[in-house]
């Protein structure tokens, strides 16, 4: 049985990694894709790798294909997002929203953070946390509610929180860890997405590294929330001269009970255990480190640790695709569970060697 | 039915790229990988995006299980394929060849290019040339030699011979064009090999681009037999500062009958025609050029068709990855119609679209 | 004595570059940059590079500072230039211009090639094309010229006629060659210009090489009336991902005479006597070939030759830096001639040697 | 009056570096370059941007001409830089040394992270170390040494210790801090030197960030003997793909002390008074960051601030050329201090705006 689904933004580049994928799964059907500044337009036309692949044309947000879908992906911007899902999920459509409407659980956090009204905080208790590596249960709960004809809503994790609590969540979930976490992450180019402005000019971010949005970036309570620190990350981005990927190296002072007789390999075990049911997460091996490259293109992620005696500091860290793993694949992972398929359906593949 | 297959010279960045491809291969079984230089180290000790994903150990290339498979993947460099195919072909292994050794139909061209005896010219009767859009015929030959348990040996096509013949070869079989044919190329630094030298050192290839063996590249015989052009064809390789892609602009004069007259629809018609029926080339929509980030990863090929009245001159670009049509993907397609399998079979994937 | 000098339209990537130049340069002062869009601004928030070193702030186009100056470069669009320029010699101002308005001698092959109607078609005998290398005696011609009170125009070549005339120039002029002269360049994004547009962004630059403008491209004409051959020249640029850096390959046949008993090494030495005035053209011994790296960020360029034997055909190879010697660093050499300095005030430095 | 110079070990990038300032230098006078490994060959020949620039041909360590320059720089590896220093130092030649050897006062430490015996320990307390914005006095005390005939010595600061202290410095000597000090960096490939290798391939390096020597790297107790807080420096470098430039973000907690009332602008104003002589630093305004491309190929440093009132975290970034700051450039900075000239000569270029 094969399951109609559409994009809704799929113009931007989270979107069009979507209808990649969505193309190429074997169990989902994509039947719409849409982008009101791009209505009209065949897919082909803004991105030639899809010419003679696809003859999909973007139609605008409002298309009754839409509401026909039993899933929508949702890749368009923060607000934008929360206009819609109430209406989508009345008409039974099931949403996998990459937008940061539906990620806090609070809404008065995400008021502060985000500057805008919350205009449907009812949702915010029946939504699913898109990660599933730490909330896979609540994945399956949002499954079961589908299959008994409630509302289905996941609200995908963010690029800098997935590879950031991929690699801290262990530790800090032990207790192991003392705040504040200090997060220092380095994204690529496509994480500023597909609008054509002075930061994502070729010739400014190449040769180049910097950080930005530093203490203020809105992924933090994002973090915070996943680890069960409110008010305990300081985050800090960075962009550097590459279009995919994403590492984020979490610095974490262990408490001095933790320290007293810490033992990495230990940690190692412990994480590694933690992650023994998630096909996409790997441990590195103990004295290495991951790689974006070596997940580039897939939904992967690779997770090093590494401890300093002299200050008692565990380092985790993190390397993903943030387009797929941090945004697009996660969000066909999180479907994949909720249409009860393996987690894996049509994410197998492998990054280039090279 | 599963078919075993090995690659033999594994640790190269085609070899590497073969083996994920046969990896993620629904039909052949990789058994074995070989190198004598990294015999004993585990794959993903070289290439770490295949941590946790393969558990493949190098094996020196005359392990017995080379012998055993139904087919090999020779991705080692000229000389030393000669010095293995025949006692593997006597063996019964069919045999993809991605060196240059079996490709030039002249062993006298061969030694004048390449500086060295070449020790089995009598294969060289027998053998089919890799490249499926043009020698389509040839590769169905080896397949029904194969089925009588005759040799099969396939040499598959070089990088620069793929995607410029890929570009030129309509025009050229058309007798549109007069010689000297120009070739112009930019290669990504995978072309280069995993060799580390100054030339792949990141600092000096980052930034910059450069020509290198004009005039003297040893593909210039390659391309010239494909296009049935001895002596005419001037090759000019530059080197660009990308991982994968590979772009062949070819300038054609056209004869002064063909130039009468001449019309780019109908030339374009001409090149849609010659490959209907190759669902790996995508001729781009008059008025727009490939892109090689459109078909990186992929086993796909772009080509774009331009025509300048004021110089009677026909251009003719073609876009691939170096490793996977150039290389890798390519000798796949060939094992696939040798075997007997749908052309396409493990090499759907569409390239990331940004 | 120091010369007060001006840059109108010193927002974009060749007006900054000036900028830089004549800040550092030790007899031109520069006391005012201008851009309509960015009036107000100070240069250091755009370009954040001169943080600290310059506390200059954009004014319009139209400040009255800009006529009191000795000479204007002027680093605005087709078009804008001419709607400037004669005023600015009315006043006095001895004009240097990057645009394209005044390189070509025939209105009519400029009204063609820019859809554009000339509208001072007069100054097109008395403009001096800056390219000194091959027309240093016009430029001499205005600094007699302008010691005499006349109006002083300088038309700055562009970048890829730049790097190709002083490839192609001494053959060409010495008769060795056919038509059509075939020209591929690759260029770094730079060329591109700061607009932010899909072709500038960083994902679609990076990992990428393409061919654009085949056969169309503006600078055909101004790279035919350099080398005295109209309707001779077929261009086809390509773009790949480095910053800066332009190389110009130039294929051309030689004539049959030429060809009888053609020496390279004698082709070397014609070349060498040929720029042996030319501090800034650098000849590479037989058998390397340019970097546009051992150029970027300096006024030189690096000229590389080779000879097909089989096809009868010179190559001849040009790298620059195109914001430099293909842009401001030019109109600055221009300016020291025209001035009456020695050429390579304030452009001695070399470029990084890695 | 003119200085003879020499640089040996100037095939290394650093070398390389150095020689391109000295021939530049209008004060220092270039006479030997050093490679035991490519004596006799011309340095054109390893680094073509010094094609016509120089005619400078490697010598071997043990040439003659080293022991009559005034100065020498070291650009040789720890170690074999201390087996040349003193019979430098005893032939009166100033010694400005680019490797780790002299910078650890402490013999021990230097033992402990080298792993090597230290074999002239006794120079340790007469050296300077060479980091002028934070010890410009013993600079200056070497010079008057010079003067006095007594031997000149100083080691240069590394690249990762260079940003992290002109970021951190004057925050942590006043007291506002606690340890443990942590520390990230991004450095460019050209920090790895240029050997090729495996992590130096481009296609390794290229669409790529990777954390390396993660609380291992040897620069970390030269942060800590600069900043003035034994062991309390956790360090993690990470390569992202750019030739030049480096990144250090330092995050400091502050002590409840500080934090009580800090406001950010106050310390701006204490960093801006730290740095009013140095004029190579220059601090970013408060809101933006530095960028590394910024400062590239130039000898400045760019400095910025941020403050987490959350996690009441002092956030310092500092940006520099790890091969001009961070090595070369600031080597002859400290040799025109210790040589009685202006800090900034031959050293004042700015970077390219883009």
């Amino acid at each position: 049985m094969v399951t109609d689904v559409c994009v809704v933004g799929a113009a931007g580049y989270a979107g069009a990694e979507l209808v990649r994928r969505l193309i190429e799964h074997p169990k989902f059907n994509l039947v719409a894709i849409t982008s009101d500044s791009d209505a009209g337009r065949p897919l082909a036309d803004l991105y030639p790798s899809f010419t003679g692949q696809s003859d999909l044309v973007f139609l605008p947000h409002n298309a009754p294909e839409i509401k026909k879908c039993a899933a929508a992906f949702l890749a368009v911007p923060h607000k934008a997002a929360m206009a819609m899902v109430p209406e989508l999920l009345d008409a039974g459509v099931a949403v996998f929203d990459l937008s940061a409407d539906y990620r806090l659980k609070d809404a008065e956090v995400y008021e502060h953070w985000y500057g805008v009204e919350h205009t449907s905080p009812e949702l915010l208790e029946q939504v699913a946390f898109g990660l599933p590596e730490i909330f896979r249960a609540d994945l399956n709960k949002i499954a079961s509610n589908r299959l008994n004809g409630k509302a289905a809503l996941v609200a995908c994790a963010g690029c800098y929180p997935t590879a950031t609590s991929l690699a801290a969540y262990p530790a800090v979930e032990a207790g192991w860890v003392q705040t504040p976490v200090y997060v220092q992450a380095i994204s690529g180019v496509t994480g500023a997405g597909r609008s054509a402005n002075e930061r994502t000019h070729f010739c400014h971010a190449n040769e180049n590294a910097e950080a930005y949005g530093v203490a203020t970036h809105r992924h933090t309570p994002e973090i915070e929330q996943i680890l069960g620190i409110p008010g305990g990350v300081l985050f800090i981005p960075h962009l550097a001269p590459l279009s995919r990927g994403l590492l984020s190296t979490v610095t974490m002072r262990l408490t001095s009970e933790a320290a007293a007789g810490f033992d990495l390999q230990e940690a190692y075990d412990h994480y590694h255990k933690f992650y023994e049911k998630s096909p996409f997460v790997q441990l590195m091996p103990l004295g290495t480190q991951p790689r974006t490259s070596s997940v580039a293109g897939t939904n992967r992620a690779q997770v090093g640790l590494a401890y300093d005696e002299r200050t008692q500091t565990l380092i985790a860290t993190g390397a993903i695709d943030n387009l797929c793993k941090g945004a697009a694949a996660q969000a066909v992972q999180c479907a994949n569970i909720v249409f009860g398929m393996n987690e894996t359906t049509g994410l197998e593949a492998m990054a280039n060697p090279v």
